[in-house]
């Protein structure tokens, strides 16, 4: 960590910004993230108690003064990354960079177009940096597996909202033909967005069939949909096992070829054939 | 692929129109099919905005138009098809090709019968060919793997079912005979459409207990459906995991010991350690 | 099947009847219970029907007949059953004996309740009887895994839902209290057919939070309820994978000791340590 | 159990004590599981009972003294466990101890606070001892079952959780921009509500899109919950499927090959043929 460049003071300067900013090791870098994420928590607070309109009459100027004060320190924050980095419009284009700016307009921009502070919830997704940075690693290793499991299972999800598409569209017309515009189904769109509701199971009862025909269409349809929403399930299972089972292998490795990636059973390594250790 | 046939001239314009139409392999096939995954895709969205009232109104015409220069398209298309095949009453008997005239006549119906353009969104099944001509293997591959575990899972799909709908004729019996006309349920069958809906946890709310013995069963008719709804998901999930274990695993086994189920990756057998073929 | 009493006339004549009425392996059998299906779902539906208002007042008279006619005919079936039987009293008290009483009773209970004929659906549950006789082999052998599965998941299910009965108390009370009558929760009975309501995910509707501590109360619960609904679902999905496992092993019994049930890798008998044939 | 201190009386008394109320081996301590068991199931349902208006104004008497009856009850048994341990400081401030106090409090609080004796229902926590005391063994392995399944998924959950949470507060923010206050979305805590019932599909349907934009974008929010949903419940089959493998198997290992893995009814290793030890 406390490699070259130390001899120029600003480019001394600058490693030391970054290992407080970006970094969780030292104690002040620790204390720079513990303090960031209290920071985001604080802000995204206040967006939420200046929208409810009781709070806003009463506490408004209050509100709209901890949000600068917030905007400005984060708007702090971003200039001191841009300068502890190396390849600064590197950072600025990459996934955090974007976020940390998104998390800074809205309130400028709340200016020119009243309201536009309700944006600023976006930063909820800066939380994530700090995950990283405090190097949760076991928590980081769980929720490696997850993503895992959800990029393994990608295609057969696509497959399966493919059809759940054509099912919501093909439902989406009959459920306008059927009920009609009287009860409520008063465009395809909308028999989708009813068939939408009905498929997930959420129900929410502001569109229901009235007729005889559609209800026993609808009562298809939701036991259709009891089968569906085995698929989803089904599948992140299979791929969280598979993953878990990946992650129980991992620890082995061949003594002759050193690749790992070995079942518990295995004798000898289904690369090179050397003998392994007996665990 | 360029067999047979390459003789005759009609022949000849078969097999290149069939090369076209039915495959994926040459350019001009490739094109044609992006062509027609874009025109089903626009085709569907015509339909749906036709149906919404205020743009109906505005761009009533304009819609029709559209609609009416689809069908004429998938028209030809359709007659192309029958052309380019040797037997063509068979393809029209397929499934595809069912589906192919299914897509046309909405429209040309519409001209006896108001209304029943909407019938076209019926083209999202044509969606399929697409899929399958495209030959997106591992997409494919992975909707076989979906296909075959709910194949597999049929039976006991099938016996579930039963369950439920002899659970569901009961239970909306129990409810006309506990509620009553006053609250709504009005017949056995209407008694049937709530059960269903609760059963499902969709839940519209359009229909609910108002006594409390109502309340009281509805209430251990839910839980009940809570375990219930376990059961496809089950079902489905094992189903998923033997599919993805037969797909990943079954077909090699070692030249030396015999032993089976080796990783795909394995260049030697895990057991004993000879060299796996190269699959 | 065709076994000692022959000699005497009212034992072949009982007999005869027994493989009619109870077993399905001789074409009259066959036929008998065929016909018997399609009786059941004929008097199902027109109790179903019956219950209709609009139908009622129409075709009163007639369904009342049809109603009649079935069960004079079911009448007749559970008398010859009685008579085909050497234990007449032993099949009475059995299982399907009380379901063959009672799809009998409502209609001869509806000359002095009336009202009383729509518990005619627990006919329904006569279809089991003609499951078993038809001798569907497979499906009953679907139906007894996923039986065995859910019978093995018996415990943990208890479990489970004395967590959940627990929850529904208490969240029953609190909602009560934050809540109050003037919001609808007018009793802690009517709270926790609330919680039942929410937690299982239906939600209808009739009976939501006004208030803001209320409402996070319920966004609460809503989340817990995710994690909740996730456990009967694992533990049917476990419970399943074993039964389909034990169901594969099946097959194979050691030749020494004739016991079965070994694993799809067992060299040796586990219960007497014979070597097993290789698969 | 009947060792040292029988010398002095009163820690004889004591002990005597002890066996009775805290361990069921004795027939007393039995008896007295039962009858505790018993009044603490009356003492919630009656707390229940008394919540409901029309039986609180015609029994409203009779209850608060069957209550004040179960009160005086658990206070007597509340100090009979004060004296019947040797560390009474520590009973009281285990989870068991705090629970019997919670339980007697509200009775006493509802003399200041009428209304109070609702929190009554948290006696039926108490029934969880007795679910310890009455050693249900394999009741409570199958809890501990659960439990661990559900504790080694912890960190998995709550990562999945952060994700639920941030993507609740920004489609809450998104919902009071695109709906506003007019479709009752009228602050960012709100529409958070909103997105907990939809995301949940519980679905009550007192908030609901109106707006095309609204509901375009609902639905999107409701697929994606059919894929979210899916990750607890893969996570909770997974390691039940874990916790049971480890349950059925871990403990026996081959004397003769050091093989282990065996079924519980194994009496031979399955790769050698060695006699296992009995368990």
């Amino acid at each position: 960590m406390s490699s070259p460049s130390e001899q120029s003071p600003p480019s001394g300067f600058r490693q030391r910004l970054h290992e407080i900013i970006f970094e969780a090791d030292t104690p002040a870098g620790k204390a720079f993230d513990v303090a960031l994420l209290c920071a985001i928590i604080l802000s995204v607070l206040t967006v939420l108690l200046e929208s409810v309109p009781l709070l806003r009459d009463r506490f408004g100027a209050e509100l709209r003064m901890v949000e600068w004060f917030f905007t400005g320190l984060f708007t702090v924050e971003y200039v001191l990354r841009l300068a502890a980095v190396l390849k600064p419009f590197r950072y600025a284009r990459s996934f955090f960079g974007l976020v940390d700016l998104l998390a800074l307009l809205p309130t400028y921009l709340s200016l020119l177009l009243p309201g536009a502070q309700s944006l600023l919830v976006v930063r909820v997704l800066r939380l994530l940096r700090v995950f990283r940075v405090l190097k949760l690693a076991s928590f980081l290793g769980q929720a490696e597996i997850l993503l895992t499991a959800l990029r393994a299972s990608r295609q057969k999800i696509i497959v399966f909202l493919c059809g759940v598409v054509s099912t919501v569209v093909i439902m989406g017309a009959v459920m306008y033909l059927v009920e009609g515009e009287k009860n409520g189904f008063d465009s395809i769109p909308r028999g989708m967005y009813w068939a939408v509701v009905t498929m997930t199971t959420v129900g929410f009862g502001d569109l229901t069939p009235k007729t005889v025909v559609g209800q026993f269409i609808a009562s298809l349809l939701m036991i259709a949909g009891y089968g569906i929403l085995a698929v989803p399930t089904g599948i992140v299972s299979v791929e969280l096992a598979a993953a878990a089972r990946r992650g129980a292998i991992d620890t082995q490795a061949c003594p002759g070829c050193g690749v790992g990636g070995h079942d518990h059973d295995a004798a000898h390594c289904k690369h090179c054939g050397t003998a392994l250790h007996p665990s």
